[in-house]
């Protein structure tokens, strides 16, 4: 298996050398291709879907990830007009991002080039197969995939669809990669070809990120977890608080932007809470609070422990903090959160701007709901994931994102004095 | 010495949250006191560093090495200098990267922020030790510093001089950390404190690249040797050429930045070498070549290895080899080569087309030495390090590479359907 994953890093390698060069024209034509593959491919991709359904079933998976998993015609449909909007979208490669002349009479052009081969490891979503393809494809990168053993067959499905688009344009075999083997040492020999991968993406659970990070010797960016908070400031507009609190938890409480613990200030705690309480209970969500948002409950909450601040439920669980000012919020966000997206509702300017700069977020809101975090919602036309890293790239990550730059640099024989 | 490690990344992570917040009036007036207390200091750290030359001396370091370590009245006020001007630069912190509104309303700022704590691991040079607190502290940014045993004494009296400094100005202790232990364990510590510690930039031989990569779990952007190559061209500019490769070898042969292989067309050969390689053995360099160097040459030359190519001489030292076409350069430069700085010397404006675009390197010159890939010569006013990695930064770091960004968002109440 060793030499497997080997040689399809080689040729990954290969292939990248290929699609740096490639035109936008003929980056877009592909694209639309796969977009039209899978739409063709439809009953074979629901069919392998299905497959995966039942074991996660069987094997009683829980219902976020479940929901993550399913594919249905018109998620199909959503995945082939990404690959259709990402062909719209500008290419990324050669932009020049800024050009300049130094005393030497040398011209510097700081110019973006494809990052070269980038895996990605990722958990359930099969959606992500297709993302991922479509992105790193037009940014003019290889990518081996590492999908989630409980969405093999659904991953295998549309990458099937793909690497037939691939193969019949004349495009190398390396383009697109995935390793099917369920060997979970495939990931660890994986991590060690520093030599030919430039970068690793892992999305999934702590466990899985924990070991990319303490085994890869390939930089990685991580897309961890998304502990999201909702600050509700002393000056908050409470309708709007609760209208974005109720949307930040319930729209879609299996995503990494949902809303996780909802941080209230003490002086509004008592109007707030009762209605916004019962609202959430209403909709099936169940609440885990300090003492002071259980006494104001009257009953039917737990009490939060050290670790439900720590945790993302991804389901409808919310843990409820009532904060005694404006920095026991900041400090309690940059504790306990995952540096993803936190949101203060407030109408005073002073304490939006200290939370803004305070809080230490990929994405920092006011009066909005964390739910926005998103490639599609940022004008960004698509995402490859929403990094929780700081360097090279934070939050929603698209094109621009999947590349880095060389200098190119025009003299007429200066030498150094 | 663990605890005390801990300890000392604990403190950074508290300091950088104050430096995070200062303003760049208050962080020029610290760096220009930072200047001036090295001035004052002269004395002391010369005295630091003549302990540290001798016990070099003593150990038989190399030639470039102890060029490398060597300070003099001259390269401390050049240390000085730099520090005067990062306090004249631009602060990068809190500049807006761009704006745009959003269909949903919502406005996103994208926002420069320093990026936290960042530990720098070096070896030799004593002028890095002040550059990178000037350049970190200018950035907001608080570092931990491990310089090479072989400059401890200088590195010390460099760093007091500048703790001093910001002792007295009422700034956090963490702001500015060496460890000094000469236990190499230190490092391995170090490299694990992922919870503390942001970015770790190691800028060093070959050996320390690959242990800080293997030991990692925190971001690391490399600084890794520079093996740069000139690429004679058969449209080349002879006389030009020899000024550029003469230039490239033996300006300062001890830097990253200097030439460690000349490729030269078939075509060009006969003409060019004979007197190329007169004057590099006029200037003392020797000189490694392929068989057909050899012959041109006529005697006095050293058959070329495979390890010669892959070789960062940073001495008088220089591999030669001989191409049939601009294709087998590229490939050269791409498979032996440091993806640092390599330059063409053409004429041939397809041929500089294909060159920039096929090397795979930070700077890829036409028609100039490799000698100018420097934060300075750059106009970036300074410089921490020349990155040979490809993700956040690439080539020469300074202010900007020194940050990262978040997404700051304005609401009105937004919620997501």
């Amino acid at each position: 298996m060793k030499e497997q994953i080997i040689n399809i890093a080689k040729d990954s390698v290969k292939a990248s050398k290929i699609l740096a060069g490639l035109s936008s024209l003929e980056k877009n034509r592909v694209l639309r291709a796969m977009a039209k593959a899978l739409i063709k491919n439809t009953e074979i991709i629901l069919k392998a879907n299905k497959k995966d359904l039942a074991l996660a079933k069987k094997a009683k998976l829980p219902a976020a990830l479940i929901d993550r998993l399913l594919l249905d015609r018109k998620r199909i449909k959503g995945m082939a007009s990404c690959l259709f909007s990402v062909a719209e979208l500008d290419d990324p490669v050669g932009q020049e991002i800024k050009s300049w002349d130094v005393p030497s009479g040398l011209q510097i052009h700081k110019v973006r080039v494809p990052i070269g081969v980038i895996a990605i490891i990722y958990e359930s979503r099969p959606n992500v197969t297709a993302d991922c393809i479509g992105l790193s494809f037009k940014s003019g990168n290889s990518v081996i995939l590492r999908g989630g053993s409980e969405a093999l067959n659904s991953n295998t499905a549309i990458f099937r669809a793909i690497a037939e688009v691939i193969k019949s344009n004349g495009l190398p075999e390396g383009t697109v990669s995935l390793i099917s083997t369920k060997d979970r040492k495939a990931v660890d020999i994986l991590l060690k070809l520093n030599n030919y991968i430039d970068l690793v993406m892992p999305r999934g659970g702590e466990n899985l990120i924990k070991k990319v990070v303490s085994l890869s010797r390939i930089p990685v960016i991580k897309h961890y977890k998304g502990i999201c908070h909702v600050y509700v400031d002393d000056y908050a507009d409470l309708n709007m608080a609760e209208r974005i609190c109720f949307n930040a938890k319930v729209g879609r409480p299996g995503v990494c932007n949902a809303m996780e613990s909802m941080l209230v200030h003490r002086d509004v705690a008592v109007r707030f809470l009762p209605e916004m309480i019962k609202k959430f209970k209403a909709a099936g969500v169940e609440l885990r609070g300090c003492p002071i948002t259980k006494k104001i409950a009257k009953g039917g909450i737990r009490l939060a422990s050290d670790k439900d601040y720590r945790t993302e439920y991804l389901d409808l669980i919310l843990s409820v903090k009532v904060v005694d000012t404006l920095n026991a919020a900041i400090a309690h966000i940059n504790t306990y959160g995952s540096h993803h997206s936190d949101s203060i509702i407030t109408d005073d300017e002073q304490n939006a701007k200290e939370f803004l700069r305070k809080v230490d977020s990929a994405c920092v809101y006011v009066n909005a709901s964390t739910r926005f975090t998103d490639g599609n919602q940022f004008g960004m036309g698509a995402e490859i994931g929403i990094s929780t890293d700081k360097l090279h790239a934070r939050g929603p990550m698209a094109l621009e994102e999947l590349t880095t730059y060389k200098y190119v640099i025009y003299g007429s024989g200066q030498i150094r004095e």
